[in-house]
């Protein structure tokens, strides 16, 4: 038996739009994030997906994008999980810094071992930082505040996402249900290495387009016979 | 300890506008039952309402609703529980005809009495009705086949409804989280009349108006010890 899933990777938002590091920062999508998601959709609804239920983390530019891809399909009725295991990875202290600026003041070199490598993190957000997300009632009130991080590498975000995937969400595939999940660029990454058994050094190559669904055909064991993108990937 | 339940009503669909019984079927909201939800979300935001969870039907009009007033509050993240016992009352057999096409097939009386009474039905719909509700997705995927009903009194919606109150809801209010409930005039009708313990002739006569909230100020035994609407009821 093969089972079908689908990742969306959210469009646009504020603060890709304004070049920042995002990170757990809960920015909505702008119209054009907006409009990716609805050709998401659009692109979902000509294939004839029928959904049993979704996936997605509790920031809102993933679950606006859900939204929108449930209301083109006219799905909107399928059960629907929040998780912050898929947040997009925590930025650590370059939460809302401009990426330009962040380059200027620690050189190309190192801005771009935090963005590509695989398992440094960059400099931790303090607790008492007023972007610590501890302070927020959508984050202190749906985790343990031992799992609050402090900043992430991908290895970081891998290690908290794969085990709710493995638990929560590898049971429903297996049983046959049909899967969307509507997530971040590093929460997906995190996933497709996981899929996909990539090294370490592969996945921080791979960048996974905004708005295009990617779909995996998997077998019983999970094992992808097939995957790819709907719609054009350029 | 007092918590706190609110309960909103969808604003005008598309059948409410066209004077016809929805019942069970998908219709959405129209631009001012859209309107009336961003206003329940404005007072909730205003009162400064901080909702732990919500509830709505699988029906697409109470979810607009829910996801309008989520949208409106900035508390996308909170979780959300879909259930086919909070839909609208069942209309069986008068499903989309037109009210007063119907008084003058039937007679004002008769449709009176399956509008107003407690316990008379509609005449049913056939299984081979092409609007009977098994055959749509939506409702097999997230029923028991045995539950899905043909047509419904207000108590039998009271009946389908209050056990899952008591059993999926109530608990998390005696636990002191603050819910929401965004559903149907029947279903709403059927809570209030259990929480206000209501003679059967009594709520029958009650008229929940739409998109303005409901309070429910409940003790530990989930007693009101007040309820009230915010915003204008006129």
């Amino acid at each position: 038996m093969t089972t079908k899933l689908v990742l969306v990777r959210h469009g646009q938002s504020l603060w890709n739009q304004e070049n920042r590091f995002t990170g757990w920062k809960d920015v909505d999508l702008t119209d054009q994030g907006l409009a990716e998601a609805r050709r998401a959709g659009e692109l979902l609804r000509e294939a004839g997906f029928e959904f049993n239920l979704a996936y997605t983390s509790v920031l809102k530019r993933a679950i606006r994008t859900l939204w929108t891809i449930q209301d083109v399909m006219d799905q909107m009725w399928i059960p629907v999980h929040r998780h912050w295991r898929l947040n997009e990875r925590h930025y650590g202290a370059l939460q809302g810094l401009n990426k330009s600026e962040t380059a200027e003041k620690y050189g190309d070199e190192q801005v771009h071992i935090w963005r590509r490598s695989y398992d440094t993190p960059p400099p931790e957000m303090s607790t008492d930082d007023e972007r610590y997300a501890g302070h927020l009632r959508m984050f202190h009130e749906t985790m343990d505040p031992r799992d609050m991080p402090l900043t992430e590498s991908l290895k970081d975000t891998v290690a908290r996402f794969v085990p709710y995937f493995d638990e929560e969400i590898a049971p429903r595939i297996r049983a046959g249900q049909q899967v969307l999940i509507a997530a971040h660029g590093n929460s997906l990454r995190a996933l497709v290495k996981y899929l996909d058994n990539m090294a370490d050094d592969e996945i921080t190559g791979v960048n996974i387009p905004t708005g295009i669904p990617l779909v995996y055909e998997l077998d019983e064991q999970l094992k992808p016979e097939r995957s790819y993108y709907l719609g054009d990937t350029d």
